[in-house]
């Protein structure tokens, strides 16, 4: 199913006559451009187009449509369930360069970007506006990709996923065509809502170039918190009872005891090793105190010590170092191992259950791991830190996750919260939405992509 | 386009075997499914099933499929564009019937439930929970058709729409298979977002037999405000800043002077006719307190007098009056009119300037109106009172909406904030998306719905 398909020398002749040195084949940059953050070998594109202007993708997808050859949007390269592997050849379209912040509307809380602009940059450029960008999936993704993606990350909770943050897009389609979806108005009932199907494709029904983004105010005040809970258990019911209450929480992470210690030891800290929740509080002064309060109460009734909170934002930092450092503890903890990242997302009511069950199968393994959460979706991570050298650490690690997404299914959750499915997950997406539901999105790809040039091979098989 | 497709006896044998007197051919329910709250005169249906389950859901869609017959489910039939009119017959499926609350989870505040139920009722029924579900489009329309048309309504700019509050759907396909899209987690990023495909698709993709929806806590306190300001743009350039310092006003309605003044005289009120605004805050009681005075002194600063608040369920009744009226005080002001309405929505800072430019327009025509607006999200509705059997009122109020809308997409809006596009505005829909866009709606149409079974004639042109 994912045979190369190969580049024709007409094809590359006329891709260095339209981009002269802005079409690469030197090896090293089609390395990069063929891997992402996960734990696949690179799979390298035939060539690479560095991208400047919607004409520049424009005449790329044409060409790619001429001679039917794979066409992969690429910004950063922050996925990481293989998404931006050539697996059946063809170009990765490199995005970065476009990366202008076209028009900031401060009153309407609106701004268009063009696709390679990063979360990071974007927040720096509009600063001087009072607003802000909040979507964080903790990379500095680029924009265009976080919105194929359907990224989110530690404020979803409150501020939503790109799913409630796009409002339009410029996307080229399959045949070359750019065309917008949405428009700057807050809602719509316009027809079919194309930004939300674009939104979450992974490059496979179009190439977005521009993106308009929901802002929000500033908040007046910042603060944050943490909390020591006996249990898993105890934390989630306090997360849950603080949704329930009304709280506009902007963060509540998970972090387990066990990744507890590996800060510990690798941030020379004395924090109790049991599980944390890690908060944040946006609003007025008067409405941040009254939310800690209220959640400091609620904590308190489920166990919950130590409960510290802090304003400044040297003190905030501070008492989020358990979650800051959690990757790169748990990463040099073993050195030379990679992480494989577990993306389930349960009702909220079934998520201590799953993380029991699936924290005992992963002791048992004897693997070692770090585990976060962005507990108010009912989301978590397993970050299974496995030798890339030994195969059989690799298929024990995909066994666990296996065994993690099925329970998740039986919950009525999804194997993937904020990843996508790319290449990793085209299984599990079949087990959780049936082979009914794929048809419908296999229909859906075949009518705006017929040749199946765009990120060919990824979601589900065509 | 749109002739009529004849309906084989056949086939009506078939649904009477399958249905008995569940299938009815009487005029009078036939003439009853063949209209909505739209201007348009009936287009009956040949026929009208009452589903009671998704097996009859199911078998009634799989006899259109097999009869190449069109298929158009109703609810309650509030619809505003036309959406439900029969306009190449065939069958009227209406869910009504499927009217069961089949699972409340509360603690993870989610409900799923058929798409029969209605808001009032869902709310009656989880009121013991704590537990509510904002979405008011005004009509107490079925969960199915609010989805349908992607609703919103009033509280909309601190709740969001039904795009955003649709967790997932059971839906019949155009083959008369049913299939489940999203799961009961928060978020996904698990392949195409059917949910949000579906949502908004009027009946064109699917028929929705169940939805699944977020729910919220019911606020601990709730107070409503009124304030009257020396214009509207004053009135817009207090809800911009109210919105830019992030108060998180749950509703936040204009109503122009004109239809202060209808209020009065139907409700005998002395009401200062001024645009008004009317507003609702939800929180505890501290942060509900604060965001008033807030706004208060925004307001203030624009000019706003006559501020006032008020906490208790009776009071904020009373407050509310002149929204809560406006239609009915419109309606009455003209014995016999009947309204048709617009449904404009432009990014906030074009608000006054559209408004303003469009009431000099109906004020030239001399034709009489009311105007009110979900002004946070820069939705407003025209009702333009004509006389139904005066054609030459039916074109003006036309082209005074055509205006209206070409002003619309000038300013970067949409023709349809929470209507839909039904029948009514398949021109205005071509206008704002452009062919390409509209073009991709069509093919994805047509890969879901190869026979153009599913509420055929709506939206755009197959």
């Amino acid at each position: 199913m994912n045979a190369h398909r190969p580049m024709p020398d007409a094809m590359l002749q006329a891709l260095r006559d339209r981009f002269g040195d802005r079409c690469s084949t030197a090896q090293a940059v089609r390395d990069q451009h063929g891997r992402d953050e996960s734990a696949y070998d690179a799979a390298p594109p035939d060539a690479v187009v560095f991208c400047e202007s919607n004409e520049d993708v424009i005449d790329a997808v044409k060409l790619a449509d001429r001679f039917e050859v794979p066409v992969i949007p690429f910004g950063v390269g922050s996925s990481l369930e293989g998404h931006l592997l050539a697996v059946q050849g063809g170009i990765s379209l490199d995005l970065s360069r476009m990366n202008r912040v076209l028009r900031v509307n401060a009153e309407d809380l609106t701004v268009t970007v063009q696709a390679g602009v990063t979360r990071t940059q974007l927040n720096r450029e509009i600063r001087d506006t009072g607003l802000f960008f909040p979507i964080d999936p903790g990379a500095d993704a680029s924009l265009g990709g976080m919105a194929a993606t359907r990224a989110s990350g530690t404020n979803a909770v409150r501020y939503g996923t790109m799913r409630e943050n796009v409002l339009g897009l410029g996307v080229v389609t399959a045949s070359g065509e750019w065309i917008r979806t949405g428009t700057r108005a807050r809602k719509s009932a316009a027809g079919y809502d194309l930004t939300r199907l674009f939104v979450g494709s992974e490059g496979t029904l179009g190439v977005m170039t521009e993106v308009t983004l929901k802002l929000y105010p500033l908040p007046e005040a910042v603060s944050a918190a943490i909390c020591h809970f006996p249990d898993i258990d105890a934390a989630v019911r306090t997360t849950i009872m603080t949704i329930q209450m009304g709280v506009p929480i902007a963060r509540v992470e998970l972090v387990d005891a066990n990744t507890v210690g590996l800060v510990n030891r690798h941030s020379g800290l004395q924090l109790a090793e049991r599980p944390m929740l890690l908060m944040e509080f946006h609003g007025s002064p008067a409405s941040v105190a009254e939310q800690a309060q209220t959640v400091q109460d609620i904590a308190a009734e489920h166990g919950g010590e130590a409960f510290e909170w802090a304003s400044t934002p040297e003190e905030r930092t501070r008492l989020w170092t358990a979650r800051h450092h959690a990757y790169f503890a748990a990463i040099q903890s073993r050195p030379g191992c990679r992480a494989m990242s577990t993306d389930a997302c349960v009702p909220i009511s079934r998520l201590a259950e799953l993380i029991a069950e699936s924290v005992a199968d992963v002791d048992a393994s004897g693997l070692p791991y770090f585990l976060v959460g962005h507990v108010g979706d009912g989301n978590f991570h397993f970050g299974y830190l496995i030798d890339p050298d030994q195969p059989a650490e690799r298929e024990l690690a995909e066994a666990l996750n296996h065994r993690l997404v099925e329970r998740t299914l039986r919950m009525e959750g999804t194997c993937s919260g904020e990843h996508g499915v790319g290449l990793h997950k085209m299984g599990f997406l079949l087990d959780e939405a049936g082979a009914g539901t794929v048809g419908l999105m296999r229909a859906i790809k075949r009518a705006l992509d017929p040749k199946d040039i765009l990120n060919p091979g990824k979601i589900f098989v065509v």
